[in-house]
């Protein structure tokens, strides 16, 4: 055995890594064992997107600063991104009071809707029938 | 019968109103029924709250101006600030991109948490088990 195996192994073998108890115990999770995640851009305050973490996902957006979401329609970790380069970079994670929902503040690099425009919240809808979308947050 | 009855009873007897079709056609709704609604203070930015809506109290907080939500512990509609005066005043209401979360910008009075804090997304989650109650949004 090489002398510098035992030391390498000390860093990648954390073979069952897991989120932080005490955060853990605050998390009230639905069925699926998820919580909603609001996404909103940290510094203009525009909120981008919902999605959804699992206790993995939330570890890693913690320990990684990329936003990562459990996908409920392919039942997989994604990390925001990672095929379109739209990364979200995480500045502040919070839990609201009753630990069911978690609001999460990125720097969203483009657009953050999978349509290409900035914000995936650009549908108005108003009284007597109107579904309207908007110009702002075009695509970029 | 009185002259005015008919008129009247035209005014109230709306036995069934139902969202408008355009905007209910475009809801993809959970299995209860229900979509998320972000609640966003319309001037500042700040993300206040997350609650859930049926087709029922996105009708009445489109058609009356006050943020109305299905509670999910109650199971009944709630009027925001019914009870507390801590209304939410609606600006605007928009879908996201794929039917299933609503944005509601709204003028808020008071606080919009149950505790008394302005934001319900008062308490930080960091890396290394952290989680901390912030100073920010205390009770007003």
């Amino acid at each position: 055995m090489p002398p510098w195996f035992e030391e390498e192994s000390l860093v990648v073998d954390d073979p069952n890594p897991v989120l932080e108890p005490a955060i853990a115990a605050r998390l009230k999770r639905d069925e699926a064992g998820l919580v909603p995640a609001i996404v909103q851009q940290h510094d203009t305050g525009e909120v981008l997107m919902l999605a959804w973490m699992d206790d993995e996902a939330l570890r890693l957006t913690l320990t990684t600063g990329r936003a990562t979401y459990f996908s409920r329609s392919r039942g997989t970790l994604w990390v925001k991104g990672e095929t379109s380069g739209h990364h979200q970079y995480v500045k502040s994670v919070a839990l609201d009071c009753d630990g069911d929902t978690l609001l999460v503040q990125v720097d969203q690099v483009g657009a953050a809707c999978h349509t290409g425009k900035r914000t995936c919240f650009f549908t108005q809808v108003q009284e007597g029938a109107q579904v309207h979308t908007s110009t702002q947050g075009d695509s970029l």
